[in-house]
């Protein structure tokens, strides 16, 4: 990093909480833009050491417990999950380590689904957030305000639309942890050019087909998140 | 998935192989898109079944390891990394497992660098392929014809570009190997409908100053390849 000026030198805590069934990708998305952070120290966090398995097989290895957590922590970052998420929603001792410890931290942050947990544990009362698409109004069930976008940031809460937002989200904590050319540095080792294939990407450009095949996936989620609504 | 059509169901054998410092969203990107291919086993390979600690410190368990695949395999698929991989291409284990094993999948594939560890296996000789931009014309020091296009498809190769482009070449996967419809159902899910905040992910968008710096950040890299090159 010698040829980095001293400016762009941090030392920052950033936390990525670790839980079963999480979507590795909403996960190791933001994962890269924030370890490339000069001088900021990135852990893994979950109940366990033991390994936990992603939504698609993805085996990760946490590096640190509740338990054992730095003093401070200066972003915290919770990946989104399918039915995974719903568990982590109803574990007493997840919601304890989120309200107690995550809402001491920085930053306050999530992607996709992630947001429905930081809200059920109480941290997105009163504030603006975002989701994966599917499960964004539903926010409100959880004390939050829906906001229609791939990143949302209100006071210290910064929150990501479904699964890919985690990349555009990652990039925005750069810059606002160093500056616009950091994050622009790491965007071009990122080779972070898109060129989706397909034009798919939101209910308004799918087809109505598609749409309706995605929503159906989440027919059951739907019906146990409305039991575990706060408000 | 009651509500897919029949023919949406396959039963490909899709092997990703991981080995230490590879760059985890190079693996974890098309990793999310073709795990979503009704029927299909994804697995995770490995020399040994031993916990791989990836570039930004991630750590994942493989599932099989190179003495233990399945008979046939569909795609093979080789994330990047910075200097590991360079150790990687010095690995004989490795070099042989890819050659042998990969060289009679039905797809050959990789993300970023990957493309250099197959072409020192020997498996690009001949064949237009990509890299991370930094590395697109090293490929020529292993017998590949440099492309500069996000995705190359060249007969059953198929190399993305730079880490982020994982997403695409994903994408463009499932679409080969399902069909357009599929494959924009998997878009919507992964909300892929990207916003980077800066326009900085080509040496050609980015500020001469940025594309410097990352330049810079491979001195030693070009190095140490020039002297691993076949050609």
């Amino acid at each position: 990093m010698d040829m980095f000026p001293a400016s762009w030198q941090g030392n920052e805590q950033i936390v990525f909480l670790a839980y079963p069934g999480m979507t590795a990708l909403d996960l190791v998305g933001p994962h890269y833009m924030l370890a490339s952070l000069w001088g900021a120290t990135v852990r893994l966090a979950a109940k366990t050491r033991d390994p936990v398995t992603s939504d698609t097989g993805l085996v990760f290895t946490p590096d640190i417990t509740f338990a054992d957590m730095p003093d401070r922590c200066d972003v915290l970052c919770v990946p989104g999950a399918g039915p995974g998420v719903l568990t982590a929603m109803q574990d007493a001792e997840t919601l304890d380590f989120l309200r107690v410890y995550g809402g001491s931290a920085g930053i306050i942050a999530s992607v996709c689904t992630g947001s429905l947990l930081l809200g059920k544990a109480g941290l997105l009362d009163g504030y603006r957030a975002t989701s994966h698409w599917t499960t964004r109004d539903q926010l409100a069930l959880f004390g939050a305000t829906p906001v229609d976008a791939r990143v949302v940031t209100d006071r210290n809460r910064v929150t990501g639309a479904g699964v890919t937002a985690g990349l555009d989200f990652g990039l925005e904590l750069v810059a606002r942890l160093r500056d616009p050319a950091y994050a622009q540095m790491v965007q071009l080792l990122a080779e972070y050019e898109p060129q989706p294939p397909f034009n798919s990407g939101t209910p308004a450009t799918a087809s109505p087909d598609t749409v309706k095949l995605v929503q159906g996936m989440f027919d059951n989620f739907y019906h146990d998140l409305g039991k575990l609504g706060t408000q």
